[in-house]
């Protein structure tokens, strides 16, 4: 059975998004600070489209988060387009050529017919939770890793429910002070570091989620 | 001037003590699972006068915590004998030989004679401020180090007074959900990672503090 990951960028004191988040600024007021390291590199910014960056090694974490994921899962949120019954008329964030390129698996109370961008991706709209998430991303994805892309709601409800097999941290040494933090509410996951990576600006920790 | 430093070992959610801290169980339920990493080498346990205890990576990390050390600063509650005026048969948590071996400056509201300890260590009691204690532990330092070896709340008011100069975090994989957090109310210091060393049970981040 494929494993379920995640990965996020999280502050030093716990924080993924910053406080007073809004249809307008998802992230919260100071989150963007938490993906400068990633917004920085070449890999990033390539993968969106947008010329320049540095290559370092930053930029090669940046390569082997989307490189092998035979699917994705995200909360509502994350896809946007504001609370309720769907404006058909949202599309995601990410224009027509979304950078999953795999099946995408939204979890919403809200059905919605599935979403064929170009590139690759479908977004599919589940409305009975977020085991039935996995089941389907699981059928899409194979032998591939399944990735909860976020947001931290979605990871929390994966992690507490046992069903996370892994949690790969890039910890950013920004302080926020407010926000979203990931690891409230999860119970007492058993978590082992398996792999660290270390930058100037930002360290990278895997975590194997134990059962 | 002698750099002024801190190491704490910290949850992966923000914490430094558990929740329901008392004179009892000063490090609050739970408190213990970050130290684990720590209390298994040989090094912690050679300097607390037990033996056996493994030789790793981390092992290493303890022996550089207390080796290059002039003077430590450390809060009340972390020296212990309860609040209030002192009960002066109270002589620390650490027996006639502390692990220090150094001048200690206890931040206080009650004036105490100083205390002359075996092996160096001699705790001075501080009424008038965290400026003050830095200053004289500085002056007793000489060019080595001072480190406010704790609780949080001591090592909280010289990160937000701007004033620390390097904060070394153990990271433990551990989630411990309630406590008391390092990195609340301490504004928005600028940290940069100068140095990650992993071992598969903590992960150890030295951070300098810009100003």
């Amino acid at each position: 059975m494929s494993t379920l990951t995640s990965q996020m960028s999280i502050s030093l004191d716990g924080f993924v998004a910053g406080p007073n988040q809004s249809v307008e600024n998802p992230i919260g007021e100071g989150g963007m600070r938490l993906h400068q390291w990633a917004l920085a590199t070449d890999s990033w910014r390539a993968q969106h489209g947008v010329e320049g960056g540095e290559h370092n090694i930053d930029a090669q974490v940046v390569e082997g988060l989307m490189r092998d994921n035979g699917a994705y899962i995200m909360g509502r949120k994350m896809f946007g387009g504001g609370d309720g019954p769907w404006d058909e008329s949202w599309r995601g964030w990410w224009g027509e050529d979304p950078p999953y390129h795999v099946p995408v698996f939204v979890l919403t109370h809200h059905a919605r017919e599935p979403l064929e961008m170009e590139g690759g991706t479908t977004f599919h709209f589940v409305t009975d939770g977020i085991e039935s998430a996995l089941e389907q991303a699981r059928g899409a994805a194979g032998e591939r890793p399944v990735a909860v892309a976020g947001g931290a709601s979605a990871v929390r409800q994966y992690l507490a429910a046992g069903l996370l097999d892994e949690l790969y941290l890039h910890v950013a040494p920004v302080v926020l002070g407010a926000g979203e933090r990931l690891l409230e509410d999860v119970g007492d996951p058993v978590l082992e570091p398996v792999e660290v990576i270390a930058s100037p600006v930002v360290t990278h920790i895997r975590y194997r989620v134990a059962r």
